[in-house]
């Protein structure tokens, strides 16, 4: 176990918006009762005032750091970022890591038993936004009982929460980080994301989304998760780490197995997230992610007006080799955060290791966002 | 019709490499007999000298330029390019168009009757390579009696023939004009492949490539496309098409049927696709295109070498936005090219629209074709 690790964590549950009523959603349906995991890393201060809201990007969970057991290979998805001493310090602030609405980590989501069917809910879960998602991370900071965040921060889809959390609620959040995000996807987004949908919904054992109790769309939803992988790499580091470079017997099979160890490297990335994630849940959070558009949701189509109504100061960062979110979209957050009047900084990080960059410990945003987060809690009289 | 097309043309076959024999492939099996469509437009003159072949691409077919008759809407897939007074002009130069092995146009492929069983081939047809479909497109040239082609010219795996030709055959090419192409495929570019061929394959109706006479495997082709069309595009073009445009209603449909414009085009490209080709066809020159690597095997490790053992001159064209067979890998294959001594043009196109800006009529790139046309014609004595 890594020694500057939280170390052994917990996963919690709290529930709300227990119908009838539950909690109203953009569109137009609602969703209750309302389960979400969470986990917190970290302590309270008396104040109330240290909290940093960290948001998990599309496959991630609440198990952002420490190990759930002593037997635990590996520890939470942003552990490098996040314990004692680290660019989120759980000596100084109190961290809180929810699972989202649809995903199947413990929050509802699809696979989760719909209460009025006695049987999980597949595609009969109504679609929800990113909005949605963080009205549902409201609920727990409310029941946490901490009225103003240190900081909404996550990477990618989760870096979109942490922008919808300040235009929502401006009184409730100090300070933005959003990493190698977007205030709304490309065309070219959109479409790769469509396409891995429909490798999802294509698969027989999908079937309308009707599958729990049966064989999954394992062979689909690998092939979403392949297609996914590749849009977190870049040409760079893809030809860095593999190259043309053969399998073991370096000669060319002549059959339509893998010849290239790219390709059996994503065979692999494929198979295994078959064992750990839930097709339903990639269709909806995908699409509530190509449905963010903070200028046109929450500005009436100007992002500047978007920007205008939140009272957090910023740190963006994107990575240069980012060709999912790239840094023009980064750019263009800042301009229009500038052209606000907000308080903003911007970092572009020069690394060739794409939209996963963000995940990953070699990269250097660990001074940036300690350094932020310090000057955040030292204006804020922490 | 077109006033400048080269008017009504008539799809022609050769066949050669009849059992037993027929015709050996680089993986050590062999093809035969193999028959092979190709369509020529304009008059091979008296001393054979005017004779340019092209190289069609993924999913192209010997019908480069023309009608097969009045009643077609659209003329052949470079009808921009060639005819007369066109880039490669038809009241000059002879142009022969083949369609390459392993298609579905007319050539010998997956979909062609094995004369061993009298059944489709399927899976049974042989694996080949870039090579093995430029050794087949020899076979045509020698039958035409042409013993020195003027140019051989061709975009993305077209230009990897055309590449090809002038590495297999020295004596044979006076000039090579490869054109969104590259001497060998980046990791990016291989992993983007394979995703689209697992897509076919995870086609229950794929059956292990034995479809032919029964339901083909639709939705998987359909999803290939969709992935391959997205990486002819670009980040720009795509967001100046269709940006985050809904479709007709201009709301948020909140299901899993395409809301965005760009979802409704790509699925389109799909279901077109599929009226026209053939998956097994897809998987084998995809395979193919993966395969090649010219200074691998043309010059034992060395694109230098590779090209020092040529005679031809060439004019490389690549496309600032092409992010399947980027710039770079057209600079690479120049550099190489210098240090071996032979004469070559290199020009980046500056067009946002991607790798498939070499169908496109809007680029640019016909006075550059034109202009070294003339000139290696002129230096050759034509």
């Amino acid at each position: 176990m890594d020694p500057r690790s939280v170390g052994i964590v917990e996963k919690r549950f709290v529930t709300f918006a227990e119908p009838p009523g539950g909690m109203p959603l953009d569109s137009g349906a609602s969703l209750g009762p309302i389960t979400l995991a969470y986990e917190t890393y970290g302590r309270l201060n008396d104040a109330k005032s240290n909290a940093v809201l960290v948001c998990h990007a599309l496959s991630g969970s609440s198990h952002a750091a420490g190990y759930y057991s002593e037997a635990e290979e590996k520890p939470g998805w942003w552990d490098n970022m996040i314990g004692p001493g680290k660019a989120v310090d759980t000596d100084k602030y109190f961290v809180v890591c929810p699972n989202i609405i649809g995903s199947c980590y413990g929050s509802t989501g699809p696979g989760s038993v719909d209460p009025a069917t006695g049987m999980p809910y597949g595609l009969r879960f109504p679609l929800f936004t990113i909005a949605d998602i963080v009205r549902a991370e409201k609920e727990l900071i409310d029941r946490l009982g901490i009225v103003r965040l240190l900081a909404t921060v996550g990477g990618s889809i989760g870096g979109m929460q942490a922008l919808e959390w300040a235009a929502a609620y401006p009184g409730r959040v100090r300070s933005v980080i959003p990493i190698a995000s977007t205030c709304k996807r490309s065309a070219l987004s959109i479409g790769l994301c469509e396409a891995q949908r429909q490798a999802i919904m294509a698969d027989p054992d999908w079937n309308n989304g009707d599958y729990y109790g049966r064989e999954p769309p394992s062979k689909g939803l690998a092939l979403a998760r392949i297609i996914g992988h590749i849009t977190y790499l870049s040409e760079a580091s893809m030809q860095r780490k593999f190259g043309r470079r053969l399998q073991e017997n370096a000669a060319f099979k002549f059959d339509f197995t893998p010849d290239f160890q790219v390709e059996r490297y994503l065979h692999h990335q494929g198979r295994k997230f078959v064992d750990r994630f839930d097709a339903n849940s990639y269709l909806y959070i995908t699409k509530a992610a190509d449905y963010f558009d903070l200028g046109e949701q929450r500005g009436d189509g100007s992002l500047v007006r978007a920007f205008s109504q939140t009272e957090a100061k910023y740190l963006v960062i994107s990575f240069s080799s980012d060709w999912l979110f790239p840094t023009s979209q980064s750019k263009e957050m800042v301009r229009a955060m500038t052209k606000a009047g907000r308080d903003v900084s911007f970092c572009e990080i020069e690394a060739d290791t794409g939209h996963d960059s963000f995940l990953l410990a070699e990269v250097p945003i660990t001074r940036l966002i300690s350094g932020f987060l310090a000057r955040v809690a030292d204006e804020g009289g922490l």
